[in-house]
């Protein structure tokens, strides 16, 4: 069983921070991956955490359960049952709740200042008041190698006070990202001689570089859960990575950790929980990486083309990854044509040429777009391929002027002038910034023709800078989200211009919005 | 005994590159870390690796032995004496030569398209010609492991061609990534078992994020060589990261690695390894990485002020790293006193208002701000909080305009106006986007005062949009990163405007460039 954190412990990787709906669509994408739990935030202690509970309730989700994380009750007497911490829990009314507890002599004695005695005492009580509350009950063993290795058997003896407590599962913590790999098989399996007949699970962290083969590790001795992020991400070195671990499962140790097929979704899930991150993704990453199988040398290439499997160790379409060839960027005429199916514009015709396209999209990504995250630009360019397209309007010219002046505050404004058929419109608008005077001024000047624009919202508009060492004079790439009430596409733009950029994409927006989302 | 092939098997990563000085740089810096061996290049495969050779020999390596990469002579008859790719090992002049040989069955009928019996024949004829000649011959099995698995009697077969021809020692290798580490430990055994006493090494890639473990795995079960790379550089995923290795062995296992107290210098070798290669770091690296001793979240910093080993596995001193707070709106007055010592800025005195600071810390992050990637804005406002703190300039006005006109391109351009003591600078300057014309014009107006600004330049720009979900009306959040010769400095700027976003990070590069780095 795949146990998800990446929208709880994930999120304390230095540079990274989601919104509700960046969590709201990681949770979906998890869900359609299959993994068998979303940890989703930790409602105690912080309010977009309870926000996202509250609407997470709306997601529908299909086979993921969703667990709630927090603390043990306080020491020193407290009772679960008046404790904000707990409450909280409870309140996100997830069907499962993970409480964290201290194994570790040392962490009990001064960090929580407790005794050893009323550390086992709020471990047994907080999971029992919450199993009493009918939750699926995980409790997480903060630090437990480390606190196995101080001290098994008051170790042993938080194992035995959670399970008393009634505790579903029980995952092995290595907090610290300390541990090696056979320290972890050792502990696991001194531990499930103590308690051969209840249900483990792991937790590791990168600190040694050693967090997937931890992970695997515990797999082996006989865990039966394995917590981990999407692409490793975390506090410090990050937490284990679950798009190594679930391939690893899967493929080398013969674990079936996903439903039947849906490995192939593993390298989408990884760039796109990149984008909403919005962090460059590793190329580098096994599996899921851009690079994964990318072939440099001469002699390799040459041998690939003897025999597939003589420099891979796993096929990398079952990882929905590609084998690739570097030094000719050529990923092919196969790819325009499968996208062409895939969105049922007919190519197969003379009116296409489909080379002409590939060409096209050859240059502008050398340019910096970036189709992938992009699906409705590209359709958009298969249309515009078609000799019979006719654009729905002509941009002639826009002006975009933003000024701070002393005492007067902060301005921004667009002026747009288009061709729409035979006339010329003119417009001007204003905005909280350039972009939105941009986006204003243009649904000003398009809505009387086409109103079914009054339908669309943008939902999303994400910039990032593309060779940053070029500094403010570095090409940037814009990608912008756009609603109605029933889909959402993705377009993009590129130019040192973030205004320009901009521009692109928002054009490519409206137009698909008009002539391909409208109708559909 | 480390043995180091950034130079060689490095370079094959994607989008990496060095130039022969590069190269001697990182073999002088191997050679300071105090690595055993460091593998140069492959001079039978390129004329700059011949030219590296032929330079490296005034290096003056005071620990590490030089060691030339090739591989066996061809088949079909070929011997080593009249081989071109052995006639450049031997021109390579290096007291060591690391040659290649093929173990996988698969490998020598499809590949090398030869019979079994004359590869056995290359591996020893190429070795014992190569031992003739006065070199320490290191052997390279390459697929061991795949093929050990396919057929051990026959992969055994070419340990016993190798030792035959004289080979040093020999380095076992999973060229394609896949193994797991109890895989290595078995078959690493069950080799030992048949060359009780002849030395191994081992080489690994992590195409499973297994690579160091397998490294680690190799070592316990006997394995007294160790191959790996810098920042774990190598086509694919990687190689074996020796920075994560080399620590995991000394810290960990108990091996010694490197000579007395050169542990600390790895930190440092790391980033200068990047920096050489023109690479960003990787932040969230074990053991060297930026983030890899960085406390986020409110509790553990409480907790580390308590008992620094309470969430550390390891001193970063011994790494020559070291821990860092991270300051975020997570944070306490904890946090931002432990700011103010690591900058050096006295706030324990009447002077400065520390709840204030935090006050304003959690009154920006709130709008936007994000100060944990942005230390040098912090220092600025704990410096802007003492109340002897006179600004280097104060901004009055600007202006940016963005056209696109028919027929006349794109034009980008930025006035800005200025108090400087007591002048009034006002200037204008084009760009080719918003934000490059604003800070051309910023730099304008200020060079004449602080001359300084000559010697910055932009080293990162970054923008993220919060809350997508509000399309163009959303709030930016903008991070610059600026450089001179010596160091680096990152400051942060958030408003729903990118153009006032930017404005501010760059009214705080500056500033910070000019009152702190400039005199540090």
């Amino acid at each position: 069983m795949i146990y998800d954190t990446t929208l709880r412990d994930g999120t304390q990787r230095e540079g990274l921070s989601l919104t509700v709906q960046d969590k709201l669509r990681v949770a979906q994408l998890l869900d359609d991956l299959g993994v068998a739990y979303i940890e989703g935030g930790w409602p105690g202690s912080n309010p977009k955490d309870v926000e996202f509970f509250e609407r997470a309730k709306t997601l529908g989700l299909k086979r993921a359960r969703l667990a709630a994380f927090g603390a043990t009750c306080r020491a020193g007497g407290g009772k679960p049952d008046d404790d904000a911490n707990i409450r909280a829990l409870l309140d996100a009314e997830t069907p499962v709740v993970t409480v964290v507890g201290k194994t570790w002599t040392l962490h009990v004695t001064e960090v929580l200042q407790t005794t050893l005695e009323e550390n086992l005492r709020i471990i047994r009580e907080s999971l029992a008041y919450l199993k009493s509350r009918g939750r699926e009950v995980i409790y997480d063993a903060e630090h437990f190698f480390d606190g196995y290795r101080a001290d098994p058997a008051y170790a042993l003896a938080t194992l035995r006070a959670a399970f008393d407590g009634g505790a579903d599962s029980i995952s092995l913590c290595d907090t610290n990202g300390g541990a090696m790999p056979w320290q972890i098989e050792e502990i696991v399996n001194a531990v499930r001689a103590q308690f051969p007949t209840e249900p483990f699970g792991i937790h590791t962290h990168n600190d040694s570089e050693c967090a997937v083969a931890n992970s695997l590790a515990a797999a082996r001795a006989g865990c039966t859960l394995v917590q981990g992020t999407v692409n490793g991400y975390g506090e410090r070195c990050g937490n284990a990575n679950l798009c190594a671990i679930i391939p690893d499962l899967e493929l080398k140790l013969g674990f079936t950790c996903l439903p039947q097929g849906q490995l192939t979704r593993l390298t989408a899930l990884a760039h796109a929980v990149a984008e909403i991150a919005n962090l460059a993704p590793d190329d580098h990453m096994a599996y899921v990486g851009r690079s994964a199988f990318a072939h440099k040398g001469g002699i390799h290439v040459a041998a690939m083309r003897r025999n597939e499997t003589s420099y891979q160790h796993v096929d990398p379409a079952r990882v929905g990854n590609a084998s690739r060839v570097v030094v000719s960027e050529l990923s092919g005429r196969g790819n325009v044509l499968s996208k062409a199916e895939e969105f049922g514009v007919d190519v197969n015709n003379a009116n296409t040429d489909v080379s002409a396209v590939l060409q096209r999209i050859k240059e502008l990504e050398a340019q910096g777009f970036h189709f992938e995250s992009a699906e409705a630009s590209i359709e958009l360019m298969l249309r515009r391929a078609q000799k019979d397209y006719r654009p729905l309007f002509e941009m002639i010219d826009f002006l975009v002027v933003v000024e701070k002046r002393q005492g007067r505050g902060l301005l921004a404004e667009a002026n747009v002038k288009l061709r729409v058929g035979d006339e010329v419109v003119h417009v001007a608008a204003e905005g909280n910034g350039p972009v939105n005077a941009l986006d204003t001024a243009l649904r000003k000047a398009l809505t009387p023709f086409y109103p079914a624009l009054n339908a669309f919202h943008l939902a999303d508009y994400k910039v990032r800078i593309l060779d940053g060492s070029a500094g403010t004079a570095a090409t940037t790439r814009v990608l912008i989200e756009t609603a109605n009430h029933v889909q959402r596409w993705s377009t993009v733009g590129a130019s040192p211009n973030i205004i320009e950029a901009s521009w692109l994409a928002l054009c490519d927006s409206v137009e698909y919005g008009i002539s391909v989302a409208g109708v559909k």
